[in-house]
């Protein structure tokens, strides 16, 4: 019995992947726990702190000890999953290394700590997914760089671009996201080893060496003081994946607008029985971007308890921590699904470049004004050619003639030659030379998600 | 496998009840969506629309044919769990019935009356809940509407009240918040009968009266227009589940606060193995506070995909609905935990009136200052009373003595009668007299709760 | 100098109105301060607690010597406004009425009662827009409710509805809302009035008489007890504009698309020189539009803070309360220009029945499929009939003809009239009923407006 | 008339700084936005594109011809500043260089570059207060290494700490937020010049040399691609301020708990007339944290706008900048409060050892539990040396002795010395330890805002 839509069977599939649900599962969490506390037993061997075999005992440990559900119910008692997990393990192990496990740490070392060994996976996935939807979306904007279309400014139409380099703008957006990412892997993936109140006071003057052997064994950073209480790089993390749906929306923003039926310049990729509607059989809906634009919404305010967390309470807070647990795992389900629908829009989006170039049509003329005005300006002054091409556009939009026709009647402008003003070629020019630009700073971004 | 800590098998238990999971489980949703099909094809038939056996057939469906998971698999493609929901039972019924079944309707039909009812149960919930908790507090106030406790501003100990004052506000905090659940309810427990676009075009003649009937087999409202687009009701639902949470997290910062080490005046309900500490054998961590403060943390940023989804485009919009499917059921499973924590203080809270007596002697006597400011304002002048107060009390602070010692030794308050200032029995009655008002109050509101 | 957007000389005027403004003017809080302590005084004055003529005293303080900046610059150090307030009130007063002056009160209830009479001069400047508001899509509904126009659902032409069906849902939109503002006033207008701690022990046995006739002087509700730390009424006034201003953004949302260049469907209203650009002349862009969604987007957030504050520890909280400063006049703030800008549309609103016809031509009957499909089910069952339309659509926008040629061409459907399938008549009945059902719901509403 | 509190004269002291207020200020912005339009003029001269003199005759313009309260009026009907911006400098430009003044551009870069200059201003004062905030803490923190004091979790202490620790925990938690200013710097001060539609297609072929030629003249970087719908940095920037003031908040919900009456451990900077309470003379409320957590609660949500914007459609979004004018100078206000009074706590917090050593005997021995707990394990098992222990804390929490003399009394302790287990040496050590480690760390991120 579920009660997220994330983890419901019904609508789950919808908006997240298994690949990511796997890596959030009960199982991958105490496994998780269980590395953290090897890896931990391991670092204290060595310091002579604990038996030898210590490590070894834990990783045997049968899995079937530590079910998820029977420690669940121990887990709404105690407050935190780690205490009936340790005292599940302690069980399972020779009584002989019951004393040297768990020592010198404290819950929330090992709820953090296996926290990061879980992300590391997730960030996996997302660096895969970006990788992808960007070269997809760099592909769809290199074909069409020269492919006419128009640009608009607060719903209008406004003057000429072409359609690569929209799309271009999509992936250098995506792109500029993608690549803090290796900085936020750096900064998050640190192991958690403080103790009950982060001075590792138990071990001594083992601490550091028995901290960075910890942080060692597991392939992540040791951090020189706890933080226990010090989130930004939680909250970091939060940010940084409600910044990169906000890419994300970005593009599908756009595409729902561009898929609508009265622009009609893009179609979502065709995929059987999507997008279809109970009742009305000619609809094609596009899917990826609702699935995109609802995980941005339902996403964006999931930042909020990992900001608040920041403010912990001396030495480990009653809430704040908590919290997390709730929004850092929805924010990484969301964009899963959103990634997996913005890799399907990168792959497989359909332009129409013949509906593009009618659109260019639509208003006879009025897309060149500022063109026109620019041709005006030096004889008639900037703003009296702003003025005259205003009152030209009102009299277009009145049926009296293309912008080209009621401007050579206007004597203003006799003797003035308007025709390069309606040549769509330097626009394209324009555009392509743009896309170029930003299709080389999304190049340089990408390589940073390979490393 | 689950993403979110609500539905972990290891986290879920201490976040969300079993109650409010059952209420948003994908079995009472598929059974939701059943019963508002049953119900239209009802009140078709009695329009003469579709064939008189036809809810029956639908009621008489094999769950068995109707798997979630199967479901789910289709919902990811088409977008909507209630197109493979509509073609699973038109296969399963007889073929006959398949041209009448859905009929004038639309998803979002289906999908918000389905809402709707799992709604009603979960509000159900809530106020069984809610009831409990006003009476616990109640009874607690009571009993201690003349334990002296001090008051605190700013986290400064400031003047003597009484504990019975305390939860009598804490009481009606979360009683003025209750009161306003048979309005939510009235609204929220409406119908959706609009058919593609609103209008019901399909029914012809017949829309008002199949919209009616449908609406009264429900046990629901009718409402005399679509609200498809219309989401107020389901955001209200949303901002009244948040200041719900924050009435609770009232109760929680106070108790939590309370409960700590140096305040010690009160203690969560003893619960063995609760609270404790993996590595200190010595805590009693108010785990109660911490799942409430939690849920506030977590729920209150769900309020914002449903105000965003206010701003839905046209008939339906792409994305913004599909945002409330997250967050709606979030905020219910959040709540259900942060009542029941609320729920076991109101009914378990065990003050300590020796703390709290011992506690409004730590500051010698400058409790009273205000009261000693009154005293000697009528001879001083209220400034210059105020500032000799506050003299007065650097030196007490200084540790020259409590500060009716030091006022009697000043000039100025020579022959004022200071005693009264210090005595603690008018505090104790302006408290439980506050407390009494504040519990009629209390009761005025809780009533409206059992109808 | 200003930092905030709504207070710069430069945009503040097209983010607020002066009205609201000059309701939350430092003057305008002085005054509701100085207005409050008055109210007390009168009330102790009738209790025989302070000098009957301290009252005029207050009220005939000049206010030269309450002048915010000096008092302001003294804030900062005291932490908050009603310190220096006092202070300098005591200053102005003759000397002997200087000790009955603030009496048994404390800071919170001075600013917290007077910031309850600068809103209810707020409330009443939103209740005269909301009533324009109402009227004028009223009126515009009515004018429109045979108008047909295109329904759109995911940003896809759906089927035929009429534009006064699209007005009147934005008007029972913003009307459902607008029905709670008397609930909402009615629990907001309330004194604040506990002392200290809440207790209003200053006042031993004239508690109750006094606080009972300090809020009859001023128009407000009693509260029998203090809501120092209950800010469920101050969150819900947050809460309310948010949901407020999340219908205003449906109509603002609708409106943009609509007046998009390639819809076309409605104009904002005309005003010379808006909407321009200073590179594009022939731009026409939805301000008014613009603002209402930049308002709800920059409002939406401000909800949090307020729910925030509902957690406030003890008897007053260290920063909780201080946050509603900030965030509830800027939700006032910004819902002032949406609604200045939601009337002008609600009133001046431009349509084009030509356009929204033409648009209903675009997809070449594919509008009609949903109509088409029921008249072919009775014969092919739902499913199968569902099935060929979308074949047909499919055909339809490959340029193979209109949907009535390519269905009349096809076996299955041979001997079916489909004429009637392709009638827009039924569509505008349907809306037109549909609009007058929703009028009729928001004349109800709006009448709660005028009392 | 102000609205915002930010802005109002009475309270705008309390939570804002003259400095940061300077930088927003109308004439700041004015001023940029000629400084951004000289820059442009200079840059298109170089390639021939406008008259030499135009640059300087912009620069020239007297400044009353510029009033913003002038062109805020038609910025309310024009929607946005710049268009009646443009216009009056035109009217005050020479005629001849009319024609080529905002020649190519268009509203939005001006209105971008003009921000970018004044955030370079607003983030320098940024990085001085932060430098400040961590030499004061690094500081506190040296001076008080070896100073015991409690730890605490959930509200409850925990083990002995040194204050050190504490105070180092709250510098590298600010640091560590800090350190990202260099790298936000860098992506944020980037002009923004794209012309209509983000192609600057007016410019033609030199479209390239005239981009990086107004950023150099203005200091700034010259983003390959317009950002005028790819906000990420915008959007980052507010993460990044909502961040650095979640470490302040840390600092500050430290501070208040640690200064409340029970506690006692630290005060605030003793301030003349500062914490005062209108009615209670004995008051010294914590104003600095009361500020730094408003800020912070009212902050938070400002960063969902910002998120929202980034999902601009197409090439200029209705409503999603404009809300960017709202949440960006707002947080960068409230930023500047926090930080003034971070600071203060930072240079002038006032610990008392002498109260951190009293409370550390509060509990009779338990803090020690862990550590007895630890010299049982060998002999008895980790889990019976954990219970024995638990059960010991029970006794002294009833008054049954210390717990090394309830210990002690046991049998299955006997012959075990647990005189080490009680000694505070090793805690301080510890924080000691740890309190270097997290000040070298702080150090080195400290050192990246000095370049």
């Amino acid at each position: 019995m579920t009660v997220s839509a994330l983890d419901s069977a019904l609508l789950g599939p919808l908006f997240a992947t298994d690949a990511m649900r796997a890596v959030f599962a009960d199982e991958a969490r105490v496994a998780a726990m269980l590395r953290a506390e090897a890896a931990l037993a391991r670092a204290e061997a060595e310091a002579g702190l604990v038996p030898g075999d210590l490590a070894g005992a834990i990783e045997a440990i049968d899995r079937m000890a530590l079910d998820p559900s029977a420690l669940g119910r121990k887990t709404a008692i105690s407050g935190v999953p780690v205490i009936p997990f340790v005292k599940a393990v302690q069980k399972a192990l020779p009584s002989h290394l019951e004393a040297g496990f768990h020592k010198g740490t404290t819950t929330q070392d090992i709820a953090d700590t296996a926290l990061i060994l879980q992300l590391r996976d997730a960030l996996d996935l997302v660096a895969a997914d970006l990788r992808a939807i960007l070269a997809g979306l760099s592909d769809l904007a290199r074909r069409h760089r020269e492919t006419a279309c128009v640009g608009r400014t607060y719903g209008q139409q406004a003057a000429p671009v072409t359609f690569g380099y929209k799309a271009a703008i999509w992936a250098l957006g995506i792109a500029e996201v993608a690549a803090g990412l290796p900085r936020l892997r750096d900064s998050l993936l640190t192991a958690s080893l403080g103790g009950p109140v982060g001075t590792l006071a138990g071990l001594k003057e083992h601490a550091d060496a028995v901290g960075e052997r910890f942080a060692a064994e597991l392939g992540l950073r040791f951090d020189p003081a706890p933080w226990h209480t010090r989130r930004a790089r939680i909250a970091e993390a939060g940010t940084w994946l409600a910044l990169l749906m906000g890419a994300l929306a970005k593009l599908a923003t756009d595409v729902a607008s561009l898929a609508s039926t009265e622009v009609g310049e893009v179609a979502e990729p065709f995929v059987p029985g999507r997008g279809g509607s109970s009742a009305m059989p000619h609809k094609r809906n596009p899917v990826s971007s609702t699935v995109i634009l609802a995980a941005f919404s339902a996403g964006k305010g999931q930042v909020l308890p990992l900001l608040d967390a920041m403010a912990a309470a001396h030495e480990r807070p009653a809430g704040a921590w908590h919290a997390e647990w709730h929004a850092l795992p929805t924010l990484f389900g969301l964009a899963s699904g959103a990634l997996r629908e913005a890799r399907a829009l990168a792959e497989g989006l359909v332009p129409d470049p013949d509906r593009m170039r009618a659109n260019l049509d639509l208003t006879r003329g009025l897309l060149f004004a500022d063109a026109a005005a620019a041709r005006l300006a030096p004889r008639l002054g900037a703003e009296a050619a702003h003025r005259l091409v205003e009152e030209a556009a009102g009299a277009v939009r009145d049926g009296k003639g293309t912008l080209a026709e009621v401007l050579r009647a206007r004597p203003e402008a006799a003797g003035i030659d308007l025709g390069p003003a309606f040549d769509l070629a330097p626009a394209i020019r324009a555009g392509a030379r743009t896309a170029d630009r930003a299709l080389a700073e999304t190049a340089r971004h990408a390589a940073l998600l390979s490393t």
